[in-house]
């Protein structure tokens, strides 16, 4: 599989479809160097999950029951998002715990929406039966090819925007994201992977060399909270001997309120993490290093405007 | 005096102070046709007012006194920013009503503030009395040269940025943002001025063929409620028939909840105001006229993470 062809030819599927966020070079944040950022935040659905969506669906025949996904918020809206724009039904499961303010998002695209009991695990059961039932179509949040493509898009666009650095700080949660970006980059720049302490999925894998599962909670845990890394990123990871680093929760709330004030940029804790690691110092970039932050999600509870 | 070579050398003075603000190009919103964005509420204290204030600063000496400002919350925030990062001492007036989340942002500045029962007018007096006493510099808000080209070097920026667009619509308040405007394009692209309908003091002076005091109220009346437009701006806009429209409170607000909810954009109603005009209809392009919209302040209140 070429993977840089996969994803030229996701970013030619897509490109109509989600929207070319933009890039910006700033100082600030208490750290004595600029950083590079693209505002993904700013993507349809408010997360870069629009872009593995509509990978999903424009690479392959849509069946009459459309699709269904279960989401802890923000894979649910970005596949109920597109699958209106395209044309096709969506069945979306959502645990309880994904809060109102991401309910409201899923329930303002016009999906059908079930909101589930409990956590995570219980909506994926529900959706693994309705897909049994109907033969809907399953959009995987992070493991599946063409979700890994259509997020590798991102990277794709940023380069093509004049992205100059040598290292990009990118937050993780199941690995869609890191491995569309390892996927595109090939080694060409440094990628340093950030997760929350309480929700580290990625690292654990590493350490015990081989995806195992975890324990997830923390102020990020209904975006990155996977309970255990993708396969496809933990591949990436493991041959191109990623670098990964953990935050505290104190940091990713520093880096959100930082993210707000210095620049007017309102996030989820997730969308604040990889720039939490420059912050707390899990990251120090070497003399003249220059460094790139994907700001990836602002779906942000309570919803200000809600 | 020429306008363009001042604007090009406050653009020298404020460069390495100022944030190169992002742009974008967007389809949203409600309406059928694209519209690009400058996304200026990210410059530092959240709106274009620091252009202005750095201007004014690195143009002429400034007094052992440092300067003295009267604001109703964004040009006092930009100018105590100003003058702390120069390392100048600020005195800022505040009238009560600019609310604890623009008091808040100007505290953070580390400025001398003095926050004044009451309205913008009697913040005025005492800034005034203030002068007098102790020889500190004014900064004015909107109707000084020194200003009004800072505010243009946001233009000069947006095109070397690749502005295409045939017109751009700004928000109008005391005038300072749109007379920089002005003076930059001289004519190059069409400008419309879009005021809140309880608060157009542009509007009011161009049916009167003079600056006129009018009454200011509505949502966005502690950012764009001047009394009176400013004598500078006022002479822009008569020697180039400029096109003025205003909107009700409802379009701002709705302006305001879809660049949130559709971009993550989170403004002040002010911010919202000249997408407000598009929205509801106020300015609506001819076929095929491309159209662009400066969003220029976000310090809205409450403050979501205050």
């Amino acid at each position: 599989m070429n993977w840089q062809d996969e994803i030229r030819n996701a970013a030619e599927r897509v490109g109509p479809h989600v929207q070319r966020t933009p890039v910006m070079k700033t100082q600030g944040f208490g750290l004595d160097f600029p950083v590079e950022l693209k505002l993904e935040h700013m993507q349809h659905t408010g997360s870069f999950k629009a872009r593995g969506a509509f990978n999903t669906l424009l690479s392959q025949p849509v069946p009459p029951a459309g699709l269904v996904a279960a989401s802890g918020g923000n894979h649910g809206a970005a596949a109920a998002y597109a699958a209106h724009q395209l044309g096709h039904k969506a069945r979306i499961y959502v645990p309880e715990m994904a809060g109102p303010a991401k309910i409201s998002l899923i329930e303002r695209t016009g999906a059908d929406l079930q909101v589930v009991p409990g956590a995570y695990a219980n909506a994926l059961e529900q959706a693994q039966a309705y897909e049994a039932e109907t033969g809907a179509m399953q959009v995987h949040a992070y493991d599946a090819p063409a979700t890994v493509a259509g997020q590798g898009t991102c990277f794709a666009e940023w380069q093509a925007q004049g992205l100059e650095a040598d290292t990009l700080l990118i937050a993780v949660g199941g690995g869609g994201l890191i491995a569309g970006a390892l996927a595109w980059l090939q080694g060409a720049k440094k990628i340093v992977a950030v997760e929350p302490e309480t929700a580290c999925a990625l690292n654990a894998a590493l350490q015990a060399r081989q995806p195992v599962d975890v324990e997830v909670s923390g102020v990020a845990a209904n975006a990155l909270g996977a309970k255990r890394i993708g396969a496809i990123c933990f591949e990436f990871a493991s041959a191109q001997d990623l670098a990964s680093v953990t935050v505290p929760d104190s940091a990713i709330t520093k880096a959100q309120t930082a993210l707000w004030r210095e620049r007017r940029i309102l996030v989820e804790p997730a969308g604040a993490t990889a720039l939490a690691a420059l912050i707390c110092g899990a990251y120090c970039p070497a003399p003249g290093e220059r460094v790139a932050v994907l700001i990836c999600g602002g779906n942000i509870a309570p919803d200000p405007l809600g």
